[in-house]
């Protein structure tokens, strides 16, 4: 049973970047009213609604935000599954702490897609440096050496592309000192997906067009959607995997899961249980955007559409923002601009362009290119 | 010569209601941040940036918004004249006070579409009783007097129907004690547009498509966009009229002007020096929104595109807010809730519904229909 939503509805959102500030201005429109717990006072979700600054484990903070608020969510992985815990006496929390817990550790997360029969690269754990030795034999090169915990945006993480006591002694030094390590085969993949989900709190479920993405050096680049080169099958085998994960957690909310796609196969590479970077481009491109399904589900509110309106391209502005007028000079171009301190390799912006034809937008996206060097080389 | 912009720019916006509320949203992204003067404390633009309390005509009151802005302008017709050329001395005021002056003065207005041969329907300035008597003779019934100034959504006017006397003096009885009527013959119209023009700072300008309105009891409820019905002709009549309108200003910023379509022959009926009702479906049906493209003007940065996506309807949410959960789970609706206290006659919010062809639009209005009956019936 859910206690009777206060009119406005209040949301109580742990964490205060962007993804907060764009979930804040999702609301505006939808009459929530955001609120947001953050440790930093600059946090970019402090223009949309109100701000308490402390630690995302604090259970005074957690308890000053989520006061008198409908429901309390969040938009980072990262947040510690013990305060989201401390919530659930107080008020819904959705999605459910169970997330974060499988989120935030790469060995729970792999064992999930295993057990739930979702393709995922062979990988073992690694918890000494003799078991780093006997794990490459188990997994071959080229691998890949990560923290369970912690690592975001390609931190974390040695790749091992030999088998030589030297290169192994290295990134045991490198990372031997983490709370628990896991090797993970390399997947020789065509491309990198995502898919993004939404379940409601009545189980509704409903998913958005494939999503196609481009990392360098571990940080999204660029975003492509709906995906080139998707069948029926393709979309199929990407809608069940979701739904295997949506119904595993009774999920409410937003999921993102990033997908290898090797020759039609498609392996999962990790899950997001919150709105994701890979699905900016719904703002404009989308019938109704991540950030507001997210709100309308949490709130236990009916599900928007999540079809495509034409072909978009998202690209992140990584470091610092691009001149502002000769981005808003491209046609179909959507600055998104987060308020943020330059700095090298931070997410402070993203540029979505939309266009109502695949030739056309290629033609829009060159014009980004001088723009946007550091994303679009 | 314009000042270099201090970055994050911040535009004074005067007036706080929901109009300043979605420049506000429109801002966020944009990397701009708005300020509002508004009377009331409680103003709905409130939530998207800090908000002086005072009169809009207080010269304290303007130069505390306006301190450090970059620009300043307004989201109400209804800003003193005065204040705004008060405002110009310390930062550009866009657009310039001389379209609030026309805007302000139901006669200055008409004499305008007459001197640059825009269409316009018969009228005469009523100084007294007698002055009433003879302009119903040149005039003709059925015809409207209104109060020169001050009128909007229907107040201030009374439907002249016959040439008794009685009916003269009833009419005077009402409106002779303000200060100055006009006496307009009224239109025999097939439908009401609206056209939305846009020009930045260096002459460029821009239209949206023609939009169709129903107004009843004086209040707009519902727009559709684009038009149906508008052929090349009447596009360009519509952009021609608006062209000269927009030079005649110099102006910067959206533009509205209220259109009577006679047989395809296009009649000025009102014009606003602001973004307006007839345009909120740009939020959702156009490339550019209106309010961007007038922060975009207003800060002397490129417009964007006006194309409109997908075919468009807005309902205007008249006293109170209808059941959000009934209007979320029409396909294609959006809702757009001003954070007002529920009043009669007052407009509260919007729903703007998209659709990819005008026969499924139709059926998505009518499952609104039931849900919003006060504007749809």
């Amino acid at each position: 049973m859910t206690a009777v939503a206060p009119d406005p509805p209040v949301v109580a959102v742990l964490g205060g970047g962007q993804l907060g500030r764009m979930l804040g201005l999702a609301g505006v429109p939808l009459g929530v009213r955001c609120r947001f717990l953050d440790p930093g006072a600059g946090a970019p979700a402090a223009a949309l609604g109100p701000l308490v600054v402390g630690p995302l484990g604090d259970e005074a903070a957690l308890a000053q935000v989520a006061a008198g608020a409908t429901v309390a969510t969040y938009e980072w992985e990262g947040v510690p599954a013990a305060g989201a815990r401390f919530l659930e006496a107080r008020l819904p929390v959705r999605p459910g702490p169970a997330a974060l817990d499988v989120a935030q550790d790469r060995l729970a997360e792999k064992d999930l897609f295993r057990r739930l029969g979702i393709g995922v690269a062979d990988y073992v754990a690694v918890d000494d440096r003799r078991g780093l030795s006997a794990g490459l034999e188990a997994v071959g090169v080229p691998s890949i050496l990560k923290t369970r915990r912690g690592g975001y945006d390609g931190k974390g993480q040695v790749v091992l592309r030999d088998r030589h006591d030297a290169t192994l002694d290295a990134a045991w030094g490198e990372l031997g000192a983490a709370d628990g390590l896991i090797l993970e085969a390399m997947v020789p993949f065509d491309r990198e997906l995502s898919v993004l989900a939404v379940r409601g709190l009545d189980g509704e479920t409903a998913c958005y067009p494939l999503v196609e993405n481009v990392h360098r050096e571990g940080i999204l680049r660029v975003s492509r959607a709906p995906a080139p080169r998707v069948d029926h099958a393709l979309a199929k085998q990407a809608a069940a995997l979701a739904g295997k994960l949506l119904d595993e957690f009774g999920y409410v909310g937003v999921l993102a899961v990033e997908l290898f796609d090797v020759a039609g196969m498609l392996f999962a590479n990790e899950i997001a249980p919150r709105v994701h970077n890979s699905g900016h481009w719904t703002i404009e491109g989308a019938e109704t955007s991540q950030f507001e399904n997210h709100l309308r589900a949490v709130l236990g509110w009916p599900l928007g559409s999540t079809a495509a309106r034409d072909h978009s391209v998202m690209v992140n502005c990584i470091g610092e923002m691009p001149d502002r007028e000769a981005v808003l000079a491209i046609p179909g171009a959507h600055l998104h601009d987060y308020g943020k301190e330059p700095r090298p390799n931070r997410k402070v912006g993203h540029v979505t362009i939309t266009a109502p034809s695949s030739e056309e937008l290629a033609s829009r996206l060159d014009m980004l290119r001088p723009v946007i060097p550091s994303a679009l080389g």
